[in-house]
């Protein structure tokens, strides 16, 4: 299991910058940005916890880990002072984040003793809802529920081969790792030739409302 | 119990249906159909099984039920082309849902050994909180809260139809049933004949901001 | 822990006074009345129960508090139509139902054993959510994450003041009061000065989108 306390923990750094760029993009206040921080960095892992019933929570049983996303956030001036010139950067926090939470959610979830489809679910609930929850604070329509680069897929994808590389008996790391690669190097290709699904419609008809 | 399963068995496929339609009407892609349905589907029912601390969660312990919510999303194309001409029939899976889901929160918390109150307003969140968090996802305010036809209340009246007839030793399966019909009945009058409850308002004072 | 119980009883009638007041602005019907101070009032103390895994759920162990709530909405007509004499006042249910559930917050998770900061942070969010939750539901960008008169800042200073007290083996109850004081006047102070944090703001560059 220490592999996963170790992508826990990046995942809650990246997050928690991710978080930071997204409120100060906002122009919030400082406890606004360590509101934000904070849901995007412990949202996802939180719902994990609360759906497998793991206690105590992840961020109550490391302490540290908030102290480290307030530190982050009290620094955001920083940050933020630099963020015209790490902009286009900007995508890969986001990918990291929702690529490492994804890989805990699937992992816990195979451990609490679920099925395979049940657990990449809890893995792509764990990477996509802090996301979500900072998009619902900022008070703006989720991207994960608009026809926009694949998310959701790329981190369910990313699941499944963990996945099924942990049933081959590939070495843990090994397979957690490539789960990570995939998610990321999915989700930078799909923003970056903008892949969607297509939209599901009603058809257009003269008599609806 | 068998009872119980069998209606929250029937409450995920019709939500899920609900969801689907739901999801159309705003263009998503398939990916925000299945989280729609998704969410429509198991918010309730989550939100039941998390305040009452029942372990595991009810699609987590049931892993068919996502699985059948998937491939509800899935053929959700074929099932959105012909729902021009359904369209009219639309409000019954959304009563129906509600029903359904609000029995096996009273149940169930009548289970957990709660009070007929406490029991009738966890049904009440178990019918509707799937229906308000579709309409959150699709960023519209829910219905729940404005006035519109009635439906909260729907819920609880045939929660305290259920709870009055289990305690008169009517059968278990009587009780439960008479509550649904309550519910769907009710439900389908309010809306045909718009029973609203009216708004409560401050009164108009001229120095009021 | 009886001083506890009276703090959190307090906590749930101001909080549900406060729901009402805010329905009321918003012209909801009845049923959205008590949905919103069912939200208000229960909100912030169900995350805090589910994030600390206690059971029952305090609203669920006390059955007479969904109630109290109850009748208080059922009597909202009475209470809205005195309101415009009483607006001035309403920034006090506001402070003080946030002071209130804080201090129930930090001492519950002191209880379960958390550190300091934890404990802090969820004396912030039971302190808090309830009113954010109460914003949402009518689809207000909450007044938490703008830059607003300071909110969660006063719930944080109340729950160190406390913390300290406490750990200088001050009496319980000395403690807790000197805690709702610090958050109630730090409060009122900050709407009636307009405190606020500056914006974390990105530099606006000439080449950024």
């Amino acid at each position: 299991m220490n592999y996963l306390i170790v992508i826990e923990f990046l995942a809650v750094i990246v997050s928690a910058i991710y978080g930071v760029l997204l409120a100060a993009r906002k122009g919030m206040d400082v406890m606004g940005v360590f509101t934000i921080s904070f849901a995007v960095a412990f949202g996802g892992g939180t719902l994990r916890d609360l759906f497998l019933d793991r206690t105590p929570l992840f961020w109550i049983g490391n302490p540290h880990y908030p102290m480290i996303v307030l530190g982050i956030a009290v620094f955001s001036g920083l940050l933020v002072r630099h963020v015209g010139k790490i902009r286009p950067l900007l995508v890969i926090p986001d990918a990291l984040g929702m690529a490492l939470f994804t890989l805990t959610g699937t992992a816990y979830a195979m451990d609490a003793g679920t099925g395979f489809f049940v657990a990449a679910l809890l893995g792509v609930i764990t990477g996509t809802f802090g996301g979500v929850l900072g998009d619902v604070i900022c008070n703006e329509v989720p991207s994960l529920f608009t026809p926009s680069p694949l998310n959701a897929t790329c981190s369910f994808a990313g699941a499944w081969v963990y996945l099924g590389m942990a049933q081959l008996d590939m070495l843990e790391p090994f397979a957690l790792i490539s789960g990570i690669v995939v998610i990321v190097l999915f989700r930078l290709a799909s923003v970056r030739w903008n892949w969607c699904f297509p939209a599901v419609r009603e058809p257009k008809l003269p008599s609806g409302p």
